[in-house]
């Protein structure tokens, strides 16, 4: 059967996340029954990573196997047709090897956070971003966060129903740039745990807003400790933007 | 009673247009009502433009009249409490004289709209752009849309339900530029025509994508003939942006 590398995008709203699950709507389920009513039987469809409820992609890429041979482009199209009405649209596709994985051949995953830093309730932006009131110092937002980049004990920043074997992963990178009323947050690694993106993005918020100085997430980062964390940023912000692979 | 000129956002989607009226959601009602309860009596809102069903708003400017006396910043802030969950936000406020009218009194109106330039169908931007699939040469739009600057008789763009009193009007700017996988056309004028700027980009997108050359532009503009204007753009991707007044 051949194997096809996807490029997702998506709206994280209506989903419980990227994950199959029993009782509530998933990307992968919507994914998985458009490629199916394209093949006529079943297909699997394995993501790069299991993105949140709520959080979106603008690219997220998966791997399935399906019984018609397609030119890669017919492909795209066809899920494409069949995934409507969802909020989910494949924006490129690439025929592989078989023994491509989506999951296990990944370098590194990137996510972008989307804060809206004003006063007025967000409308165009409404489930987008996050609409933080109080004026942030970007700059002593990125110079805190320097602190995080490397080969660390993440606990402080891992939701307590984390699955991941280790709490120790490494951060390749971490940026916070502020785009005009936006301060966007950029972060890559090989992978991430449990909310670790959005629990990093909130305790930098502590220190945008003055209430935290610098030093303070070097600081909670080496207590290794949940409870030392700040609050958790919401998903509406958070956007998997990118998963890069090595050339072979 | 003390004026107040507020810069406003909003999502057009769920509504009939700016324009209060009697059987349909608008966002002018959206505003009265949400005033009407800050200051426990009917408050009239007067918009500079009338925005179409499903035309989006990053900068409509309206005044008001309130019996309160309060702050500027205050009654932002309560109109906002008030309009939950509608999505509508005020994102300025100021006291005005009374003589101040945000119809008669702005010297130009700017739009931007937005054209998702790409094959997939949008996900995290449905709602808020035309998506249209074939490659389109902004250049080529650009060129064309000059032969619009100035003043001129726009009945070949103007929606035959249009009521102003005549289909000449000035122009005062029209680009046309690429952003990555979009393409956006601004333009301002003292006023637009009903559909005036969908019926342009409509047209335009018709050069953009080598149906018609360069020249067809200003010869459906001299045709004054609505027969001869292109397909109009959807709502999706029209934002008002801006109003300018002459400082007084």
């Amino acid at each position: 059967m051949p194997r096809y590398k996807i490029t997702i995008e998506y709206d994280g709203r209506p989903f419980a996340g990227w994950q199959r699950q029993n009782d509530q709507p998933s990307v992968q389920q919507a994914l998985e029954e458009a490629a199916a009513k394209l093949d006529g039987a079943p297909v699997q469809v394995q993501g790069a990573g299991r993105t949140d409820s709520g959080v979106h992609a603008a690219g997220q890429v998966a791997h399935l196997d399906l019984q018609k041979d397609m030119p890669a482009e017919k492909v795209g199209d066809a899920i494409n047709y069949h995934l409507k009405p969802h909020p989910v649209a494949i924006l490129a596709a690439e025929r592989m090897h078989d023994d491509f994985h989506a999951r296990f051949d990944a370098t590194e995953r990137h996510y972008l956070y989307r804060i809206s830093n004003r006063r007025a309730p967000l409308t165009l932006d409404h489930g987008f971003a996050w609409r933080v009131g109080m004026k942030l110092d970007a700059e002593a937002m990125h110079a805190a966060a320097q602190a995080l980049v490397g080969h660390h004990d993440f606990s402080t920043f891992r939701d307590s129903q984390c699955q991941a074997d280790s709490p120790v992963k490494t951060l390749n990178a971490i940026s916070v740039a502020r785009m005009g009323e936006e301060v966007h947050v950029r972060c890559r690694a090989l992978s991430f745990l449990h909310r670790q993106v959005r629990s990093m993005v909130g305790s930098l918020v502590e220190v945008g807003r003055g209430k935290e100085n610098t030093m303070w997430v070097g600081k909670i980062l080496k207590a290794a400790d949940r409870s030392a964390c700040g609050p958790v940023a919401p998903s509406d912000g958070l956007y998997l933007t990118r998963v890069d692979y090595a050339s072979k």
